[in-house]
């Protein structure tokens, strides 16, 4: 096949410091992100910037040229939002990773897209502060792409999504102009607020190339409590007590059975087996209600709900190590064969009917369905499980899937509690919103984008 | 002059039980809302459905006619964003008041715009619930305009503003259409954010007919600090002191001389009249360090700073009657004379030499300008008083408005934290935002409105 003369164009563009592969194996592992099952396209080619005017060139010349742009965080995304079109540029944002600047004074720090949600954290904690946005990927996700997706992960039932971190958004637009957007200060109301409609947007508006965040101070000291619980009923009973306290913990975070021995079959933690549902709880130790005053404590919370066990510690390495076993509960099932994974989310109060109901799509499909999740903030991953890759299996897996996204929608719930829709979830977008929102949505995306260059074929309907 | 054929195609749609006013007395209340100084037109009509059909009707009416749209709260807006154009048909909302619905369970109520925010409140309270957004006017405006600008309030530094605890709106568009936006789960990624975009729009982009709004559980117990400073720089140290803590204050004002005067003039509350500054401080009564291990206690750091006199007390009542005196900061302004409301905010660290600025301001111009404000979320209200209203008078007035404008930009902060752009800041906005940044903003208020209706000369230029 021909080289598209646009390839040519960015090599005279961008000179020959800056990444633009055309062969086959790195255009197949820049072609698609974490999401299994999806198919992708076969990009021109992949480009990756250093800088924003390497990034302003390329959407200029895609523009141009009139060829499709896929953003690409660091490729850890779970809905396909990443994945490429054919004939499209894969431009990564993987190096515009500058050193973070920090702002002690306002609790603010600078950042490229392509800087690691781990090396933000770490930044931050050097200086006593606290970066909660805290997705499981946290160590290879990188800030471009949990502002494209609106990252959530363990920490939100008290400090929210990442949203809520988000003060000022760089962006290079469609066609190549660039702008930044937000404000430093704590509180800012001029004009329309481009930076919520920017987080979330998937890579449709234009491409996030850097981004003021705020930071805060974490509680001094936390306890971490996990118990073993005799059904997944117990475990959202926990969650519902301890959600009405009047201090949020800063995680409550459910595994079922099944997830419990994936993650122990990979990292041998000493997981307790038995249990039908672990709930992995940490709060403030002086939220922990001891005194008469206070809320009952942790501890008596899980036994009052018929914990067989429970653990409760204050040391930060332990924490971390107890910590680990949920966030390695979906690499578990990658290990064990083609996960499809669901991030469905409904009102707290309707969480023991989603894991009833889910319960029952897998009996109904008999099908395995490890259930984890954000349980506090009713946002559930169950994983629909094909150990042995057939045709029939994925058929079958699929009906599964669906079923479960047919229920949450019946629960009144949502597609999506922090993945996003990108490609996998598009399908079933019109389900859930009006018709007129829909129509909106598209609009405010061809303001942004009218060539309709910018992901085409991922988030929103075309 | 003659009736425009509006008005009496809404007479036949709406029915005769819509107040549909015509008359020049009616019209002149409803014409601008509690911004002294602005000019305002004179609107065809004002208009008041008492449900969402009716204001479907308007707008689809409107659209038909070409006549402008001014939509309006309660009036309690500080920026013009309310004030009628000529030709135009003022849109209220004050009727859309349903009883507010609770869902305890989940922590929301569903309320309609002309809700009081003092309403929502209240209802919350009754089920041990608390809606935090808390502007000082909370007993009169409506969820509608606080919606409409992103209001913020005396709790911000802890809870953030309005944008926070949306999480679904009822919307008619330009031209009738009606949707709801949102979901009601505490995530959900389906599509552009919607709310986000909506809220703080000033009316421009639709009307607000309704919200599900967020609840959350407050703090048990609450203290309740005065401290007298000897300087408004005293002041401005407590404040970065106090931010400084592993737990935010709930509220965290300050009050100058001037407004301290005003204030007791108008209400007789015993306000300490000698101090240069009044800080007021609201947080948990476990978070005022009594212990060795936690921070200095509230009063210890007003103590260092150089506090003559410090009053704590537990007392909700004597607390509210505290922190009456801060609500009623503006109103003694008002009743002195002609009060220019300024609403600049700038990153905490530089408030000090924002207070500093605004006196230099003062000096320089030979005015009285009071300041107030939300000191931990960098956010003040200088108010420029124009006793004896003169034309020279007001001239001086407005250049030193221009000169605090002037003074913050310099400081890297934004015309308003709260109270919006409207028309007291439209002439401004441009020396704030990035020029693609006001392009797009004005492209997707387009994708809303194309015909270019919806609050015509607020907000964004035209």
């Amino acid at each position: 096949m021909p080289t598209h003369p646009i390839v040519a164009a960015l090599r005279g563009r961008l000179g020959t410091d800056v990444p633009l592969a055309t062969d086959a194996d790195v255009l197949a592992a820049y072609s698609h992100d974490r999401a299994p099952w999806l198919a992708h396209g076969a990009p021109l080619a992949m480009v990756a910037p250093g800088d924003v005017d390497g990034v302003r060139h390329v959407l200029e010349l895609a523009a141009e040229h009139r060829v499709p742009v896929v953003p690409r965080g660091a490729g850890s995304g779970l809905t396909g939002a990443a994945n490429a079109v054919d004939g499209c540029l894969v431009l990564s944002t993987h190096r515009l990773r500058p050193e973070p600047r920090l702002d002690v004074d306002d609790r603010l720090v600078r950042v490229g897209a392509g800087t690691l949600n781990g090396e933000v954290k770490q930044a931050a904690a050097g200086v006593g502060l606290l970066y909660p946005p805290d997705p499981a990927s946290s160590a290879f996700c990188s800030i471009g792409g949990n502002v494209a997706t609106n990252a959530g992960g363990l920490c939100c039932v008290r400090y929210g999504v990442t949203r809520d971190w988000v003060r000022e958004l760089d962006v290079v637009l469609p066609g190549g102009e660039a702008l930044r957007v937000g404000h430093t200060a704590p509180k800012s109301v001029a004009g329309l607020d481009l930076v919520s409609l920017l987080v979330g947007s998937e890579g449709t508006l234009g491409v996030v190339t850097g981004a003021t965040l705020a930071l805060t101070r974490g509680p001094d000291r936390l306890v971490t409590v996990v118990a073993s619980l005799p059904s997944l009923a117990a475990a959202g009973d926990v969650v519902l007590a301890l959600r009405d306290r009047p201090e949020p913990p800063v995680l409550l975070e459910i595994m079922d059975a099944t997830t419990i021995r994936a993650v122990e079959e990979l990292a041998h933690l000493g997981l307790d087996v038995e249990a039908a549902a672990l709930v992995l709880v940490q709060l403030p130790e002086e939220a922990d209600g001891a005194g008469a005053a206070g809320p009952a404590g942790v501890e008596d919370v899980c036994r009052a709900a018929g914990a067989t066990e429970v653990y409760a510690t204050t040391e930060p390495d332990e924490a971390r190590a107890l910590l680990q076993a949920r966030r390695l509960a979906y690499e578990a099932f990658e290990r064990r064969g083609l996960p499809l994974l669901e991030d469905v989310a409904v009102d707290v109060s309707r969480l023991p009917a989603l894991i009833a109901a889910i319960a029952g799509v897998a009996e109904r499909r008999g099908v395995t369905i490890g259930t984890f999740g954000h349980a506090a903030d009713g946002n559930l991953h169950p994983v629909i499980l094909v150990e042995h890759d057939t045709p029939a299996a994925r058929v079958l897996a699929q009906s599964a899937f669906d079923d479960v996204v047919e229920e949450t929608l019946a629960l009144g719930g949502t597609l999506s509690g922090e993945h996003g829709i990108g490609r996998l979830k598009l399908p079933y977008l019109a389900r859930q919103l009006d018709p007129v929102a829909l129509r909106l949505m598209q609009q405010v995306r061809a303001a942004f984008d009218p060539l309709g260059l910018m992901n085409p074929g991922s988030s929103l309907p075309a």
